[in-house]
């Protein structure tokens, strides 16, 4: 078995499911072992650790005094009953990959212009705490460090408390100016596997729009109380949850929606459900096909809510636009894997990450190797270990290329986006009541 | 203020909610602290106490030794953010009549036959523990006590440590034998309110089936995973839920249903949901209107397993028949209001209640006050002191008839029914798996 898989199968255990995931929900203290074991690791390999005040974990290879970074990593934090595979092989691809660079560098076979740092950022998930892609929002500036330490979990514990109960709450930001970013991941769908295809190169990600709804009816009896008299939340979200679908379906573009974490109040078998909050998706190749799409919701908030006779509130809202990668990015990754002999693929992401938070700050390249049937978010979610290691191939040389060439050095050191019009919560609620909407959807 | 509301406004601040309703879920502090009260009110009235293996209060009056007792009574714990009236007005109506009883026995004015015991039932919401009804129905011998000490709520707890965490576990039954019962409530309806009725007298109550189950899909990704991959539980629930409600919409009689208690797992914002469980209620008032129901509800769930790509499972089914209360009683319940002045009407009940369980074994006599609006399982809930008052008399005459007259004494000692047949848990889950069903709802 190589050295690679091994050690994969080494973090595979931390957190390990019966069924062969893993349960390793964001600053749990399985999050907080993998942290430990990752963070021997970054020692064993001559790194210098450091973990900021969001917990993001660095091991760093100081090369260049002075000189920016190149960031390299993904997560390894996991669903609840996830799959191996999703963020860790990522962080663990970077980390052999940088050891890779510096045993070059050791023999004068690399000359690099950049530092390089392998990252392990904080709560990709957005399982235990929302929102996802916590820690990478923090380091780019598009979420505010106290807002992030404010979040809690269902149990009331928040962001500040848990990162201190594990140990990993850091005291300042990493000391060296990002210069770019490279992510490999498993892709998740089943499009590579379908097209015998190698490795995956990102060129953008797909639009999503997310809704936090609340809906408020009225508790009663699920007995005596006559039925016209009935305000029932659930009753409501049933039509929310079947009307999302049918949009979705209903389609001229592929568009995937979902609406999960339904909750209703006050939650006992003979009472009417007098709230229900729920959290409702929708995700399209292009921000376009969302707008009529989002149309069609506000309709079907109105409808439902009129005949349920409650009232449903879109407490939270938040747009993530299709964005492209780095160009020249996707051009050198593309040459790469020619070189190596690897088929290659250009294809948009539809799964959110922490590139797409890197690549609103810093040229960005995401990559891909492919899934087994597909399967994400659970655990049945697989990689062949030839496609890790054709993945690991592949990241090494893309890191080379961008620390030692002139492409980055070319790029405009930072190029922050407008955090405004950025996968940023909305202040843009509205509600549906009886056919009467009470707010407006205009400003989402 | 009468003595009577004074009591009333008592106990409702025991567990007393902000918005004027009380939380005082079956054996939590809250009921610990009512039964406390109630067993001081007991000793003050000169009653011998006494607390089954269930947690059954007993205040007894020991009349007649020998002689059978008649219970009246009903129950002191509520809904989540429940209502005041529901339970706790038939305790106190029940201790009221019984000392105004006692009273007219020590002047002479009484002589019983039997003796009078009033009775605080255990868990009749069925909130926190399933069952409802579940203490009378281990009085009647429908549950068994093992059962029903086994049941635990969401946290994991039994009823058999909660019932000690009160210090609510009796060592033995009641050592009368039952002769009749009557309990008094509030209609949780408005049929009474609407037409300007004093006092409603209940003929019989309403036929439902209630079902659990289980939806089993498959977590993946609400991102990459294809749709035409996906089996989203949550869906399929949504399906049934909007479902059911057509099916009580549709129907030629006037039918309630309800879903409530949708959970789903493993409740992450962006993972497909795998599994969600439910609860479904049928309620007509007739079963004969039910069968169809029920028909319909299987086709449902085969369509909606199909729709979804999921499978849905029954993993329990319950049934209760319409029954009649005891014709002799309502017989003389209409004699005693017409002499107490009292407007008085025939009525079913749509909510379960211990009577019905008590019916099962002596004759039964169910008395309904108004409800203000029809309110009910909620803080609104509301009867005015009038109404209450009225039906305080109503019980108390009642009572007197029943412990004085023939009436009972020709019945025969106990009528218990084939539990077989009687709103029991029936083995006779069905599961619905893309059109194919793979059991049977025939035994139902």
């Amino acid at each position: 078995m190589s050295d690679f898989r091994s050690m994969f199968d080494d973090v595979s255990r931390i957190g390990a499911t019966p069924a062969g995931g893993v349960d390793r929900q964001a600053l749990t203290a399985e999050d907080g072992a993998a942290r430990g074991w990752l963070t021997e690791r970054f020692k064993a390999a001559g790194m210098r650790t450091h973990v900021d005040e969001i917990g993001n974990l660095f091991g760093i290879y100081d090369w260049v005094p002075g000189a920016p970074v190149v960031l390299t990593g993904s997560h390894l934090d996991s669903q609840p009953a996830g799959g191996r595979f999703d963020g860790a092989y990522g962080v663990l691809a970077s980390l052999e990959a940088a050891k890779r660079l510096q045993a070059a560098r050791v023999t004068g076979d690399l000359e690099p212009r950049f530092n390089l740092a392998v990252a392990d950022w904080t709560n990709e998930e957005g399982a235990r705490f929302q929102p996802s892609v916590m820690g990478s929002s923090v380091y780019v500036g598009e979420l505010s460090l106290e807002a992030a330490l404010r979040a809690v979990d269902r149990d009331g514990v928040d962001v500040r408390s848990a990162l201190r109960g594990i140990g990993a709450a850091g005291t300042a930001p990493l000391d060296l100016r990002p210069a770019g970013y490279v992510e490999i991941h498993v892709e998740q769908g089943d499009r590579l596997e379908r097209a015998g295809i190698d490795v995956g190169l990102v060129t953008g990600n797909w639009a999503t729009r997310k809704y936090d709804i609340r809906i408020d009816g009225r508790q009663s009896h699920t007995g005596p109380t006559p039925m016209r008299q009935r305000m029932d939340a659930m009753y409501a979200a049933a039509l929310v949850i079947s009307g999302v679908r049918d949009i979705a379906d209903g389609a001229e573009v592929d568009m995937h929606s979902s609406v999960t974490q339904v909750h209703g109040y006050p939650d006992s078998p003979n009472v009417v459900t007098s709230r229900v909050t729920a959290h409702v998706e929708l995700r399209a190749e292009r921000a376009a096909s969302l707008d009529p799409a989002e149309e069609a919701f506000r309709a079907l908030l109105t409808r439902a809510a009129t005949r349920s006779n409650t009232e449903i509130t879109v407490t939270r809202a938040s747009r993530r636009d299709s964005e492209q990668y780095w160009p020249e990015g996707v051009r050198i990754a593309r040459e790469v894997a020619q070189e190596l002999g690897f088929s290659a693929r250009e294809l948009k992401t539809i799964a959110g990450h922490d590139s797409i938070q890197l690549n609103h700050i810093v040229p960005t390249v995401m990559l891909f190797v492919p899934s087994v049937s597909g399967e994400a978010h659970n655990e049945f979610e697989d990689t062949a270990t030839a496609d890790m290691l054709n993945g690991v191939r592949l990241l090494a040389v893309v890191l080379r290329q961008l620390i030692t060439n002139s492409a980055l050095v070319e790029q405009p050191a930072m190029r922050l986006r407008g955090s405004e019009t950025v996968h940023k919560p909305l202040n843009c609620g509205f509600s549906c009541n009886a056919g009467r909407p009470t707010g407006s959807i205009a400003s989402l």
